[in-house]
């Protein structure tokens, strides 16, 4: 891929990419990630890999504007047809809309190729870690959603067994789970190097609001009895 | 206090409480450690503490739809109408208003009772730690703000000395600050517990940040070159 071919897709992309928990720099973490997993694996094609990195998340303003599109449905389908007008091959630009389709961690379609596989693992990766912990909080954020839920005797919850939305309840029931699904070898050494700082995040968070509620909700009831 | 005007302030505060920065459990935070570090002071008048926590951020729907307007000065309005108008003494209602004024990080009155110097220090202590760095990752993700900058050279800045608004430069400019600008002995202690997590997660991030960019932005720019 030469600097102008890269600087269409990049500005193709640009256009689309509206959230601060997907933005530019997410992209780009998930293109230098995904060529330090290609290093490691045999027969990837490099220009499709790029291209699927640029624009895996082109779809995401429209899953924001209406909940029941799929953001990597959308984005396949948009990057298919700009790589058809900007010149592609119909093999390749469908290998580079597949890649985008697969990517998704809730949206069901496994990665086949090994660039799909390079695209999920690296997109999962920036989900690991302090930086999956931002990430997460950003677009919960964004969401309006609260840090932990309350139990019926005014306890914080630990997300385990809790069902409303929340920063506590997204780190079990996805941000954990992450770091045992992924399809490459480096991928799986980069995410066990972050592994800890996330789980200490999550035990710090939850031992500091609770703390809170420890210190003051007795007394508290006594006062306003 | 009893449960009916501690009910009545409630109500009125929930009705103003919109964003999840600043949410119901933040005050409760706030108010429950407001009651902690009281016990180590004396005379401390509590039911204009516990007014004062409940209503110290009435006034952030009002800043947020003309960011003009100080919350805190809204805020210290709304609560001294509220506080009359619901059988408070104008001296308590002037006491509670004060401490609302007074509270902000930003606003530049400094706190002067030793409730305001409670309320002042308790919703800072909410700040610190990891809680203080998730609810501040909330609130960039509400305005859309990103993790850092980059240099012209493209790495990633560590917030010391950029000066476009970013978590890294939040961190940098008003969260590594708050642990020396506590009123309370108490408050304090409670800080210097939860220092060391919130640089932990700083020095994290930015690690995490800078390897992604050194893995593949040489690679990359050999390949488009």
């Amino acid at each position: 891929m030469n600097k102008e071919e890269f600087k269409k897709i990049e500005e193709f992309m640009l256009v689309c990419m509206k959230d601060c928990a997907h933005d530019r720099d997410h992209i780009y973490r998930v293109l230098y990630l995904a060529l330090e997993i290609a290093k490691y694996e045999e027969d990837v094609n490099i220009d499709v890999l790029i291209a699927a990195c640029l624009l895996h998340d082109i779809g995401r303003q429209d899953q924001f504007d209406d909940s029941r599109i799929r953001h990597e449905v959308a984005g396949s389908k948009k990057a298919y047809t700009f790589l058809l007008d900007n010149n592609w091959t119909k093999e390749s630009a469908r290998h580079v809309s597949d890649c985008i389709l697969s990517h998704s961690y809730r949206g069901g379609n496994s990665p086949e190729s090994i660039e799909a596989k390079i695209l999920y693992d690296s997109d999962k990766l920036d989900a690991t870690g302090t930086l999956g912990i931002a990430r997460t909080l950003l677009y919960l954020g964004i969401a309006s959603e609260p840090l932990y839920s309350l139990g019926d005797d005014g306890t914080v919850l630990d997300g385990s067994n809790d069902t409303q939305p929340s920063f506590l309840h997204e780190y079990k029931y996805k941000l954990e789970k992450i770091y045992d699904e992924f399809h490459t070898k480096r991928a799986t050494e980069i995410g066990n190097e972050r592994r800890a700082s996330a789980a200490t995040f999550y035990n710090n968070l939850l031992n500091e609001a609770r703390t809170c509620y420890t210190y003051g909700m007795d007394e508290f009831f006594k006062i306003i009895k």
